[in-house]
């Protein structure tokens, strides 16, 4: 089949990839749309920090890393939605042609494997995968696959404003306006928090948090956000050194912060500013299988609108240009692949 | 009158400094004991450091820093029992003799002064100084001074637990066993924690844990401790750089680390260790004014018993080596000072 595979830190288009069979329990689907993820772009560029990272944090659990061989083809790709194909041995599924979504975990006899960043596994930049018949949610109301494609995203900014336990009449400042900011901002405005600060140096993402729910928006060219705002919960959702430190030394005391970016390298931190000022800082990564069915839901009803963050539009021959033109904020938020 | 002193880094004894003169709502009051905290050996050691850091938070904010002029003599001292002697014009308090308490902080007409970290007042490492007659707390049951004068390090403890929303079935780990990481043992067994492990490499200290509560002790020098105990809430008391990225490389998912050690110097760490894990770390500092009067009724019900904290007992002559002795972690805990 065709796919968009990562190599050597490249994405390379193949049309000899090897069709998925599904196991017991697995189900074949066709990929209708995949969203490109910051943690495609981080994972191309920092491939082996990020297996070695992974492989510490694993190895002092006890437990095995990520099963990756870099030196192999890797199909990334874990936003998606896809129209049920075939089920596995045993397996009952949805009808033929359902169109659904799901967790970006298989399951198979070998364990659980993260769709998108495994060998064993192949994700969504490709025509067809496999997912788990006990994790498919069918996509309701009749809405279309590129919508239906965010509900991964969007769950990840559900997820932090839920660890953030965020209240009404707290004032909320996003820092960095990407796909995670968005959808920060886009859970804010559902859970109805009054003042939502966004702050990004790209005037058309700071256009995006509005269209999505921000009551002000900050240039941070024009100095600190934290001059213009003194935020309860700060959501850092940059992910590049320097940035917590930053937050620390500047945030009121007694704010919470939420890290939602993903930096990959050491960081420096005065822990000091965090000390003298009592803070609490709640690092996210994912979604609960529980937010993630209430982010389908709230896209779904239109609750979420979340059409403005597309920018974009591909088919799997053109997933490295679209890598590479993701890095420029004034023409890209969200890329969708459609195979 | 006679105090000890903080000159250019070393402690200092001098039988003339001036005698404090009480303002309105202001008690004199006559020291009776004082602890050595490890915060007035940081202050001494890393005096501008800490001068810097407080300005650059206090300026970040929007408020002046701490108000120390490096180059004068500090009265530091601020873990104290005393006995009231006179009150300032018009202000009520209770009659001479009455041992008393209080939060360290002293209330002008300037404002609110740290005690023991400000030119504006002198803190207990002399034979008087002022306290704030609203702040005022009775010493009850005939608890001895030099018991009563724990309630501050044990109120920091307290707070640390609160701060952590522990609960119990949940395994405390408590890195480090100084005075602070006592402390926190002290309210954890108070809080009915039934799982309390303390690490320290003094077998002393190691010894004091159990005593006070730790239901088992490490040896760091036998392998970390994540390598024996899987903990929910990790008590981080010893602040020194490397540690905190250390516990968030081997701490369990989900875990949560308070982080009580004071740690003054940058410090490197990887976000992506705690992202992935999603780890949550409240930093804190001090107590509130309910803890701390919590904590002096603990102390005098018997609740705890911190007699064994107490290693030492110097004349403000000797709190210059009282200083160097602290560095032994096999001699000493708590010292006290008695004018």
């Amino acid at each position: 089949m065709r796919a968009a595979v990562l190599r050597e830190g490249r994405m390379v288009y193949r049309d000899d990839v090897p069709d998925p069979i599904p196991g017991p329990g697995q189900v074949l689907v066709g990929v209708r749309s995949c969203g490109i993820c910051g943690s495609d772009l981080h994972f191309a560029a920092h491939t082996a920090e990020m297996l070695s990272l992974s492989e510490q944090i694993m190895a002092s659990l006890g437990v095995s890393g990520m099963s990756v061989d870099a030196d192999r083809d890797i199909v990334m790709g874990h936003e998606f939605c896809a129209e049920v194909l075939d089920a596995g041995p045993n397996t009952d599924t949805h009808a033929p042609g359902t169109l659904v979504t799901s967790l970006p975990v298989l399951v198979s006899t070998k364990g659980v494997a993260p769709i998108g960043f495994s060998d064993s596994t192949s994700g969504a930049y490709a025509e067809r995968m496999l997912l788990s018949a006990p994790l498919l949610l069918p996509i309701p109301n009749g809405l279309d696959p590129r919508r239906a494609a965010l509900t991964e995203p969007m769950s990840v900014g559900l997820h932090a404003v839920n660890k953030s336990d965020i209240q009404r009449g707290e004032t909320a400042l996003v820092l960095g306006c990407g796909p995670i900011g968005i959808a920060i901002i886009a859970a804010l405005h559902i859970r109805g928090i009054e003042s939502i600060v966004a702050s990004d140096f790209s005037p058309k993402r700071r256009e995006l948090a509005v269209a999505m729910g921000a009551h002000q928006t900050i240039d941070p060219a024009d100095g600190s956000p934290f001059d213009t705002v003194k935020p309860k919960v700060v959501y850092e959702a940059v992910g590049v050194p320097g940035i917590i430190d930053d937050v620390m030394r500047r945030t009121p005391p007694g704010s919470r912060i939420v890290v939602a970016g993903v930096c990959m390298q050491p960081d420096t931190m005065h822990p000091f500013f965090a000390i003298a000022k009592e803070i609490n800082v709640q690092f996210v990564l994912a979604q609960t299988p529980t937010e993630f069915a209430e982010s389908l839901r709230a896209i779904a009803e239109g609750d979420i609108d979340v059409t403005p963050m597309i920018t974009g539009d591909v088919g799997l021959e053109d997933v490295g240009s679209a890598f590479d033109d993701l890095a420029d904020p004034e023409r890209h938020c969200k890329i969708l692949v459609t195979p």
